[in-house]
């Protein structure tokens, strides 16, 4: 049987319910963060918490619980679940809403969730991606609208590729739920900068890559990243995966670069590194 | 005590619950209708539940129960709950998921919910509105992504206004929960034809329209509202209602123009006529 935690209680899954009239359910208005556990061991869990905090700030919803207690409920939930190398998915809704609009008392819950391990070629030989021309709402804010990403799914299916990249008039953001990175001719690493979520994972890679090369996090057009040496994207589960196709154009060779196989093996230390220093 | 439509049952509104792990809560993925009962009548439910089956099937989501049988379950509902002048929210998600981004099997639910009516003054003397440059996602279907809307209450209510229009580089194109028009210098209503969600009001209020005055559906600029004669919105709560302020210009002469005026009283008249023949 699996726990979650709902508000400030440890609950059975099936008990872990949601009353109709909160305002996610009828307004999608709430925010979330996810992080994973390798092990037994969370990833970053001080950093998604921090982020988390910063989201609710910004919707002005207030956590029912502090920082620490939320992190002792989760610690407190995964000790009851004992499950390996699962996620946790922190969400804080609008709560039930008394007019259907307006903010309530949140909701807050944690799920414990099994990850399926994404194939491994994807790390090895890179990923296929498509974009769309789309400006997200409150991108900095880590929100729960992905109405978008999985609206165009059928989209994405249909063309084998795994996600969507968005632009604004050929200026890239993010794919759904990852960063976006190329690797151009010159060899430096750029990003876009603004507009985006800072995920976790490129806040990490960011700082393991600047030891190594040049990077340059600015405003990134499609005809920039077409004409890359090297194309890949950062996020929880996707750590840093090689993106060798971009609507049906070949990235450098069409396969992962030594920059990008690089920052994967960086990333790869760095969280051995972590989780042997707790 | 209220009863609610909860899949294909009518329970106990503390008993519609929805699991943590639905779409709409993990993703804010569901779409939703809205209409009200004047009496104990529904008013236009045949439009709302037609408009609610079409935007399901934009978002691939299976309604469990057929149109006939969702009808047939609300006047149950409304039945048992007896409250007059009430509203009726129908909202369809994306259902429990397994893997927290994939639809699942939707979850249905109907709340029957009082309406606070809207002060007298502000059919009377009008309303004052702000803009807000945004672009809705998917804004032809009615989706529960209110998320702009309600990140902009703050600066709605220090404006002393009722709402935000949305527009994009100055092209107009609705309200959170409601269609916008103009009334121009020569007399003519001016609506945006596309990039909006087509209301149910705004419908029939076309259709009343078109026998006393042009109707010109075409893209819309800002330039051309600050010029106009009367500008008014049109939703299930605000009927017709005449907008005086926009972003602190006064529209016209800072009073509800003839045509307001005119159109409030035929759909007025209209609502009298579809009550009287039912």
């Amino acid at each position: 049987m699996m726990y979650y935690l709902f508000n400030e209680n440890i609950v059975r899954a099936s008990d872990a319910l949601v009353p109709v009239t909160d305002l996610a359910l009828l307004r999608g208005y709430g925010i979330f963060d996810f992080f994973r556990l390798i092990g037994h061991k969370p990833l970053f869990i001080d950093d998604h918490v921090d982020r988390f905090f910063r989201s609710a700030s910004k919707l002005r919803l207030q956590c029912p619980l502090s920082g620490p207690e939320l992190i002792s409920s989760i610690m407190e939930m995964l000790q009851r679940n004992r499950i390996k190398d699962s996620g946790v998915r922190l969400v804080l809704t609008g709560g039930p809403s008394p007019n259907g609009y307006s903010i309530g008392q949140p909701t807050l819950f944690a799920i414990n969730e099994p990850i399926t391990p994404l194939p491994e070629s994807h790390f090895s030989e890179g990923i296929k991606i498509i974009t769309c021309e789309y400006l997200r709402d409150i991108p900095e804010v880590k929100t729960i609208n992905y109405l978008m990403g999985i609206y165009k799914m059928p989209e994405i299916q249909a063309a084998d590729a795994l996600d969507v990249l968005f632009h604004w008039k050929g200026m890239i953001s993010e794919l759904t739920r990852s960063n976006f990175y190329i690797v151009n001719q010159e060899g430096a690493i750029v990003t876009p900068a603004t507009g985006i979520l800072e995920g976790i994972t490129r806040k990490k890679v960011l700082g393991l890559a600047a030891d190594f090369f040049t990077v340059d996090a600015r405003p990134l057009h499609l005809d920039e990243v077409y004409a890359a040496k090297e194309a890949f994207i950062t996020g929880t589960t996707k750590k840093v995966m090689p993106v060798v196709n971009i609507n049906g154009h070949l990235i450098g060779n069409g396969k992962p670069g030594t920059t990008t196989r690089k920052l994967q093996f960086l990333f790869q230390e760095y969280i051995e590194d972590f989780l042997g220093g707790h």
